[in-house]
């Protein structure tokens, strides 16, 4: 990185983080999955976990298909407090289960630091939401737990501010972050977040974490993921994070971001092509 | 309030904090001090707690301009890890003898349901802060609580998950929740953040709660702040959370945007005048 | 103004319309009407201008309450190519008509650098729209002009580019322009602009010129105009330009923002006070 | 398209622009250049026209490497009126020459209706620039036109209000718009703007208009181009307009994200790939 670069202020406040303390690039390693190296890994399922039967199908599909992991959540941050907040402990439990009888690993949000513990018993990588990016002291507990995490980033929050909370964790021992650009805020209501591929190369500049997309957050329409999933691999995407449901129609949240089994099969088939056009793979 | 007005949908998924539950407006009381009258209530003091001196030669100083609740963080979100993050547990008794010894409430920030304890035991309102608005399990603990809240706006939030946050408080069954506009995250720069006055009409027409401005984060220039805070009551604020510093030049953060108290002393004889102007007082 | 300000660099690149030009700030004199003075200066009328008995009695209504300039559009920019677009020159000979029939100065838009010969004749001050702040030939050609000019803030311009905008008709040598706030668009829906009122002491601090607010563009709803129009007053504004239509329900354009007459006339009282309590008059 | 999809309305206020038009998508055809096809068009070259030497050589260097289209301002938009203008019709004088020393085709913006005779001697295509998108008397004189024309987008401008401005074009009998994504104004400091990659299959879900990005004004920097050509391409755009320097580190404007020809160079055979695995092709 050229030092000289004025973009971004962040290699004055920050130590672990940025790119010169890896020159090569960090490499995520979980389990038989590396995150960050020429594979494009990645990750699929439902917003939700709903019950045993939604979770199971929904997970074989993606197998299927090439996802590495499985994703669900058992914790669901909601707008309203009327709104349903997920199974909890059960979920957790139906992720668990879900990684038995599939091999895919499970990512899952961790919302409070006092789930911590529970959470990590049941889940093969952490995930921070968005609005919890500056939770400052629950990135400070993800710090002190060696368990890999998946860091979102807030809906507006700048790159600085973004890999400042990477550094949150990674100064507490833990060096296993993915960094997740799922969209943020703009004044464009059309989609329900304005995915910044922007942020990829910008991030791969700055730091030596790996970088996912969530397209389906970062667009809110499934018929719009494809596009951007492609998009997103062939700006340098180390992975993706997408919603699959196998009834979206019925699912209980984010219903109209989510690409049913068969539409995910069919963009990882065109998946494919891009990473090979962009010197990467996606078995 | 008009139920056909399509400004905002709040109103069919929240149920405690719109208007119509309480049509006159509710007056949160907290020992001599009512927020939601007839009366303009100036919080006031550092952002951070640093020491004895700092805080009660502050806590004096805005007492004898008319203040009457003292603020001042003693757990600091810092969007670094390495900035100054508080003094944490000998924040809160310094908080507490400031209380003693002038007779000020006292509101402070909780960022950790962990903490909600020990920093109820000396704040008279708890400060929920920016990043914290969607912390739910936060919001949940803190609806349980019967302490008086202070909940920030988020940075990216919009008027509806305002009042849908202000939702999760009431649904735990505290209502005792005082809504502060602190600025907006947009593209200028010139300013910290965009501080957005139409959000005051716009919360009154649509919830009961008090409102309240933080013109200082909305500014980030402490220059700026007195225009802002007469702004703010002309639009009908029911008080202001300003930043006030003995030595600002010398404050571990926020100094830029930190009233010395002689020109807190000057805004508030003219803030006055406005209050009296739009049929409030400022005694 | 202090020269190590960071928070804006436009002295660095504008000449003209830096403080410093002017340290005491400029007034800008048409007829009997001084803007930026003591008097705070009331420009009220319909968006558009509809008929001869629309806009007259509209004019006689807003004059009895104390504005001192019409505003009324004969050109208008619409999203849409099928939305009502002005009445065009009968528009402008109806201004002249309600000028001679109530003394009112008339303030109308152009949008184009060909129609500016007629308007000039018809009008006593030009607009420059938001949409049109960058449009840097028509700014060249106003700047060559000798009439007052209310230009409005872009709605995603900063205040630098704001300022520069101001240049370019300084730099023709047009003085006489009077910069107008009137929201800036960002992620919140509620209201349809965000009425930027930091903008007022930080265009205060960095240029001599005039400031005043475009409450109705600013939030969108006629009911939070007077709290709006209020606050601007308290932050400092110069002058206010607010829509008024003897009938809001029957505009063909901007009726849910327009006041009606009986509204204007007592906002006008109420701004009065405002006036007074910051030091300023409206007569 | 499905008419009950709510994510945009305007089906409902345009009529030319809609898909439902031309359901297979419009083709907009210039001289042997076909933009629409499968074929994803590079339009190259300089951001201003600095000199016969510079143009000549960086219009060699695009026909070069792929290039059909050669861009450059004549009349170059600037923010502050101090900085270099263009060289107005000496410019397109040089446009002209060097189209017929290369036989690429020319694209360069007219900023100003009482220019398009002279615009349209000397180009192909005309550029309608961000800053006035919303010109609509400019757009109005363009829709009379019989030339070819690009359509960026405004730096705040939503989705339907970009196909409102488009209509005004086609309402006038000019039905060849290529529509340009090229960034929009957010919250992100660290690139000039935010590429929004959602646009393409926004757009064309809802228009049959082609769509091209310029990912030189969407990141505002060179080193960021080529991915995000890349992910341009992969999410579906029919073209590209780059900024591309013969001595970028000199340029009168913009050098900081423009490409020197031998980084252009090795970007198009990086697209040529990416172009084939989504079924496009890039000769």
């Amino acid at each position: 990185m050229d030092p000289s670069d004025p973009d971004i202020a962040v290699e004055s406040s920050a130590r672990l983080v940025p790119r010169p303390a890896h020159p090569e690039g960090s490499v995520v390693t979980v389990g038989h999955v590396s995150i960050g190296g020429r594979e494009v890994i990645l990750m699929a399922g439902p917003c939700a976990v709903e019950s045993e039967e939604q979770l199971l199908s929904t997970a074989r599909a993606v197998l299927r298909s090439g996802a590495k992991v499985l994703r669900g959540g058992a914790f669901k941050p909601r707008t309203s407090p009327y709104s349903f907040q997920g199974l909890h402990e059960e979920g957790l439990r139906l992720l668990a289960q879900a990684r038995r009888e599939t091999g895919l690993l499970i990512v899952t949000e961790v919302m409070d630091a006092r789930h911590l513990d529970l959470v990590s018993r049941h889940a093969d990588i952490l995930q921070v939401g968005s609005r919890n990016m500056q939770n400052f002291t629950l990135l400070e507990e993800i710090g002190k737990a060696r368990m890999p995490v998946v860091l979102k980033r807030g809906m507006s929050s700048t790159i600085a501010e973004f890999l400042l909370a990477a550094e949150y964790i990674l100064k507490g021992g833990n060096t296993e972050v993915v960094l997740c650009e799922r969209g943020i805020r703009t004044f464009e209501t059309s989609t329900r977040n304005t995915l910044d591929l922007n942020a990829i190369p910008m991030l791969k500049r700055h730091t030596h974490l790996p970088v996912i997309v969530d397209p389906s957050h970062g667009t809110g329409h499934a018929w719009m993921v494809p596009q951007l999933s492609k998009a997103s691999v062939a700006a340098g995407a180390d992975g993706l994070l997408v919603e699959v449901h196998c009834h979206p129609e019925a699912a209980l949240s984010d219903g109209e971001q989510s690409l049913d089994p068969e539409r995910f099969d069919l963009m990882v088939r065109e998946l494919r092509a891009v990473a090979l056009a962009v010197d990467r793979e996606l078995p």
